[in-house]
């Protein structure tokens, strides 16, 4: 929203004759539901795992076979063994689908989709024909969705995640040498594309270096604050 | 917003005929201005700092004699030494304020402000008056500005931040002695409001249990993430 993020996108769009409003993000989400345990990165190679997306073709760099398979046909494929893996949002989502069930090793974090950004297209030619004050209608509603949204996925994300394990999921981190080398691979994977697509590389670049501009303020006191409560909190819940 | 938390907020405020409407945050603050570094729960007590509301009770359990100046007397005091440190708000606006000419330490986080609630108040009775498309203007405005606010905040706070060390600013963390004994003497001094005051007490304790409930929310996924990225973004810088 700050820092040219939206204009850029916006810029983007433009081409399309539409134009984007924020509406709404899940916040971190959840690495998925695993068959087997994957103790270190060479666990994941070889690994059939639906996942969809960019998060297919980092994931690949790390030895995984992305598979992109409909929401229906999914728990099925689980099942039977056709994929090793799912991922899918997080405890609140993923517990309607019942992984669960057939695939107990629940991983964290969803290193692919720090997050999700929801957005209402709207035709960019039409918005503007719209009287101002349904044009500012459209967007403050929007923006009031977006906050809703990532509040909404918090608050019942607890509840969910709670029952998900005393149902049977076994929660587990991903390992460091996995998170690691899952950043470079995403890295490198940007830069592929940035060095092959124009557009790309109009919005990746700059939110590139904003990125690292965010991690100098979060590793202050948004991280530092944070890990302290959670410290406190493991250690009093010990 | 969710969980409960702004109908407890509209409930209190409803006894002053007054309505809220969220409208802005500044995120995780700084823990302030120091004139001399300090290093652990020993180096607090004696000290005469300016920090305001609750903070200042919590803060005096550890010692701090707390002071409440009005901002436009603050520089002067921090120079003379009539206080020993200051807290403000966070890199964007401490800034402004010049500190970083008199009080070279700068600390995090503060753990008395983790965040900083802005809200809009309107006459209960009045506003009910309001054609309804107003009053849904009135509140998606607020809400658009919220997340304004805070995306602003962490978006400026990283230059503000750079620009202050270029200045002299010496970055520290407070130790995990004095987190730990802050957390205690936060809760101690809810605990103790909690009893005396049952208006505190019917929004504190529901916050109390959410907080809990969110804790482990946000041990699993958004904490493990943002950990992993700075983890590595230090290594690469090393």
């Amino acid at each position: 929203m700050e820092g040219g993020g939206l204009q850029l996108m916006r810029d983007f769009y433009k081409s399309f004759n539409v134009i984007q409003f924020p509406a709404g993000n899940t916040g971190a989400q959840m690495g998925g539901w695993f068959r087997k345990e994957i103790k270190n990165l060479e666990d994941l190679r070889g690994l059939k795992m639906r996942i969809a997306g960019l998060g297919g073709q980092v994931i690949a760099r790390l030895g995984v076979v992305p598979q992109n398979i409909p929401p229906g046909d999914l728990y099925a494929a689980l099942e039977r063994g056709t994929i090793d893996a799912a991922e899918w949002i997080g405890p609140h989502d993923d517990e309607r689908l019942g992984f669960v069930k057939i695939a107990k090793f629940y991983y964290y974090p969803g290193w692919w989709d720090p997050c999700a950004q929801t957005n209402v297209f709207v035709n960019l030619d039409q918005s503007g024909k719209l009287p101002k004050s349904y044009q500012a209608a459209l967007e403050t509603a929007c923006a009031e969705v977006h906050g809703w949204m990532v509040a909404a996925y918090d608050a019942n994300n607890t509840a969910a995640l709670r029952r998900l394990v005393a149902a049977g999921a076994q929660l587990r981190p991903f390992s460091a040498d996995i998170l690691s080398a899952a950043e470079k691979a995403a890295f490198e994977t940007y830069d592929n594309i940035a060095s092959r697509n124009e557009k790309f590389k109009m919005v990746y670049e700059p939110w590139k270096k904003f990125r690292q501009d965010q991690l100098l303020w979060f590793s202050v006191a948004e991280n530092s604050l944070d890990s302290a409560i959670l410290t406190t909190n493991r250690s009093r819940a010990q």
